[in-house]
């Protein structure tokens, strides 16, 4: 590893997963294959617990704000590991100079969030650093969520087998590029909304409607290829995807061709990738598509014995390539 | 209040709590008395649940780090509040070019105090932000706890009364002086060691050996002074306090002297306030001073039925004086 931290030790790709590895895991002595949330058993009780840095920059873009997000993706990462979210903690770093009004906002949009997610946040600190030393604000939140007897093997996709079906919950992109859009320094503007919602209430329904789900996680920092990389890396199987069947927005794919950005790769806050058994994903699509988070819903691959722990694309003009662990400099600071 | 965060508002005294409760707990629908965790129920177990953003300037000093600092302050909160601590999160907001070399020793002091203290760091995140953009690290933990039946009055004093003895675990100021001896701009070299420490396996000998413990909290940002003042407006009493008895190391006193700060206000890392039964404070005044972190235990006052919901000082020259929250600028990024 390099001496000196480098920005895309945070983009949630091959680099992040070295530096949470090499320096944190095996040090604080947390088992691989590591997930976005810890689960406990505490006298008789499944908990999960998981906590999230959020320095997305600009604070505010089309479809949220910081506040927002950090209530989102600390609710998401909970209800992928199969919880209930129930509890959340905030914590505040906030710049000398930043101004009552936006924290106000802010503060409205995680209130209104966490109402919406039926989540309570119940304690909290606050830090204040003098001008110049972080950037506006920085927001910090942990979660817990209570796991239901059945659900503890989803986060580590313990029942992933061969012929499982693959299913995202709609289009890929949109959070990252809506936030690219709102930054001041890159000059286009953008129709593109970001997808940040609680999926919690959409997960819940369908964890009650379908037995078989073997996998879920949020596609956040890394995007769909990072999660599916992880998945194949977790379980030894392999992945098989259908490029035409991952949704994506033309204005998405438009900007992306324009940028020279993968939308693979990219941020999401509203998307998860759900994989259920092979007779089951005809349910499952049923339940997401009604929920409006879901609309888009579509499977997009499944698992395969063939090319084991690698995630192979069929592209849209009948070719194969493997979808790579992402790598190298990726958009900082998309949430 | 004002219309740009200023510094003082994380300081921990007055203006921090209006912000607080202004801007943040009225929003989340928090109910005063706000305390440093929450008390959660959660299927017949108790759950204490608590966060802290840790931005100490510099993030090496006497007797610890930045690293350190986190997990014990995290472990004190939940050991005040009457929780055996359990389970940590670690969220880190690192600058991009920070050293690698030193983000290993800090990690290094997280794994060391977490095994200390008896607890498990089992989930994280990890943010890299471009140079400038924050102060070298900034690390967030929040912590779960699991508080016996019989202790979940303690956070809140709810049995507190008149007659009841304060005690504290030892001297006051030192880390707030040992981190200030440490900043490069300040020119003195001083011999003083912060008390950053984990106080869990003291404070539940104390629970243990004494029933009657009525209230305690940890003496961070504020210090004594804001903590002394938070429990006279929460229990509507008065508070006694002999400042001869409050005891404070002599190079603490000298360098308070010639910089002009009141220890009364400076943070610690290792010590609380504890209030017992009037007829069981020298139980635990014994068990306390057997710990290690307890040896200079003393009597500081009392609880009394005059001048309700304000601290009174009896001073060393005979005289009484009001001991007010602290407020307006106090040293920031001690913590």
């Amino acid at each position: 590893m390099n001496k000196f931290i480098a920005l895309n030790q945070g983009s949630g790709g091959k680099q992040t997963h070295e530096l949470i590895s090499g320096v944190f895991a095996k040090r604080f002595g947390m088992t691989e294959p590591l997930t976005d949330s810890a689960t406990l058993d505490e006298s008789g009780l499944t908990l999960a617990f998981t906590t999230d840095s959020y320095v997305i920059d600009p604070l505010f873009f089309p479809g949220g704000n910081i506040g927002k997000l950090a209530v989102c993706g600390t609710v998401n990462d909970l209800a992928v590991s199969g919880a209930i979210p129930i509890y959340l903690s905030a914590s505040f770093i906030i710049e000398e100079g930043f101004t009552l009004y936006d924290l106000e906002i802010i503060a409205d949009s995680m209130a209104e969030e966490a109402l919406n997610a039926k989540v309570k946040i119940v304690t909290g600190d606050t830090k204040v650093v003098e001008k110049g030393k972080c950037d506006c604000l920085f927001i910090t939140t942990a979660g817990i969520g209570v796991i239901k007897p059945g659900s503890d093997h989803i986060a580590k996709g313990k029942r992933i087998k061969s012929g499982d079906k693959l299913i995202i919950n709609g289009t890929i992109g949109n959070h990252a590029v809506a936030v690219l859009g709102a930054r001041n320094n890159l000059n286009f503007s953008s129709s593109v909304i970001s997808d940040c919602a609680s999926m919690n209430h959409m997960i819940r329904d369908l964890l009650q409607g379908c037995g078989e789900i073997h996998f879920m996680r949020d596609l956040t920092r890394g995007g769909l290829a990072a999660v599916l990389n992880e998945l194949a890396r977790m379980t030894g199987k392999g992945i098989s995807i259908d490029e035409l069947s991952v949704p994506i927005d033309d204005p998405v794919k438009g900007l992306c061709e324009i940028l020279g950005f993968d939308p693979f790769s990219l941020a999401n806050e509203g998307k998860a990738l759900i994989v259920t058994g092979e007779d089951d994903f005809e349910k499952a699509l049923k339940i997401l598509q009604y929920n409006p988070l879901g609309k888009k819903s579509a499977v997009i691959g499944e698992i395969v014995d063939e090319h084991k722990g690698t995630v192979v694309l069929n592209t849209f003009s009948g070719g194969k390539r493997i979808l790579e662990m992402p790598s190298g400099t990726m958009l900082p600071r998309i949430c």
